[in-house]
């Protein structure tokens, strides 16, 4: 933490239960992307100075790596592909995101969308019902956040016996190259305060969502570190669930973030560089 | 009110509290307009049946009539010119509307606005500072709630060292002839969830707003009924001021209000020429 490594004598005093202290008994790390990774935008947007080369260095340690957004612009597919295009190594079952675990959800339910969502992440709800819907979905939709669309929503959830909303995260915004843009949990509060109803939520911050990342890598919390950008929804939610949270001074970082009056991250780092670079300098010794 | 004049012992036992007993002792009467008197919609929308006709007959009697409105689509001149053409005997002295209430707030407090209402309203703050804004005000802007307006009015805010959200009402959605359309409330809320703040709402239901018609009107709150179609802000928010409050069973009303946890009106009534035949009837005997 870089606040406290400026207290010289941190690293002795908490250098078993703190950060980077330990990261000597880590098992896993998960990755938030977007921020973390790269800065969206136009195009795939761009990577984030020495992000791609923190991504080689966690995998070639002995740490189980997976990465964990909300994204739900494109089909994990498309966006990992871009990833890749980027310069990073990695593959779509390294990586998870709402729409996915949406799906399961829904099919468990017997529940049919009305889709709120980019069209680029339709395909992932190919093999949902979708006709006479009773519940609706919204993800991130950027530029389709239109009144028309929002309206629309609101229509299908105030005509609904037992209205049901679904949204894919719940931040407040996020930073694009030509600056900060309102993210889906902006919209989630709106249709909320519409219908007078809670939406569930799917991704981080989730239990349910964080909790099945930690189960495909076969790890307990306190084995793992989460690293994002968002304060609330990366590091809030992984403390929340027993892991250490890590934030960046990347993405969506804003100064502050380190005065939170309900959050505290485990530590503070000015990029994912310096983060890898303190776990694996901590393993070593 | 009609449920308990079901009871046929109501008006015996509740003659002088309640409705519409009370009204042998009311000395005014305020009316919602949307909904009450007009349904929204293409061009000038369409006057609610027999509601011309009541306020032509509230006007003739000795109560004091005033109209208050979240309306913000249309300065007050031009929102009363179309009134008038639908055949409301109206002045724009009787009206109370949240914009010039806002312009008194700006100008009280050296504020300088970035406006998100529909143009139309824009004349409203001629006389106000607008350049360099140091704080958002948002009015029911209908489809100028776009996702890029939004993200300004959020960029606004998000870079101001305090951030000021002016909300020109708080409904969550109103009637045209189209069907239910989302109010400002919503987006409101969701400007107060980006940015991790409350929001100061300007019309009904804030209580400044209600006395300072009551003031014009020079009488105390219990000589006064509310009329409106929103629950929660007409009636609820009178009777937070110690009005009374009648719902009407038109614009946005919904059988589902008359079970509503938290606002009971004090009467509800079919339309407003039912409620005016019932307190003048009340008057006489």
């Amino acid at each position: 933490m870089l606040r406290a490594c400026a207290v010289n004598t941190y690293h002795f005093v908490m250098a078993d239960s703190g950060w980077p202290g330990c990261a000597k008994s880590l098992k896993g790390v998960i990755l938030d992307m977007c921020g973390v990774l790269y800065d969206s935008g136009e195009g795939d947007g761009v990577a984030i100075q020495g992000s791609i080369e923190a991504v080689k260095k966690l995998k070639a340690s002995d740490l189980k790596l997976r990465f964990c957004t909300n994204e739900t612009q494109a089909t994990r597919e498309k966006f990992v592909a871009k990833l890749q295009r980027l310069g990073f190594d990695i593959s779509v079952s390294e990586v998870f995101s709402p729409a996915p675990a949406a799906v399961a959800v829904l099919k468990e339910r017997g529940l049919r969308p009305h889709l709120l969502v980019y069209d680029a992440l339709l395909p992932e709800f190919d093999s949902v019902d979708k006709s006479k819907p009773n519940c609706v979905v919204i993800g991130d939709a950027s530029e389709k956040f239109s009144y028309q669309n929002l309206n629309e929503a609101f229509r299908v959830l105030i005509g609904l016996e037992k209205p049901v909303l679904f949204s894919l995260g719940q931040g407040r915004y996020y930073k694009e190259t030509d600056g900060l843009k309102l993210d889906v949990g902006v919209f989630m509060k709106a249709l909320e305060y519409a219908c007078d109803l809670e939406a569930e939520v799917i991704g981080k911050p989730s239990r349910t969502f964080f909790q099945s990342v930690l189960n495909d890598m076969g790890l307990q919390p306190h084995e793992v570190v989460m690293i994002g950008d968002d304060l609330v929804n990366d590091v809030g939610g992984a403390q929340h669930c027993g892991m250490k949270g890590v934030q960046v001074r990347t993405g969506k970082y804003r100064p502050s973030d380190e005065r939170h009056p309900t959050v505290t991250a485990d530590g503070t780092v000015d990029n994912l560089a310096q983060a890898a670079d303190m776990i694996l300098n901590q393993r070593k010794h």
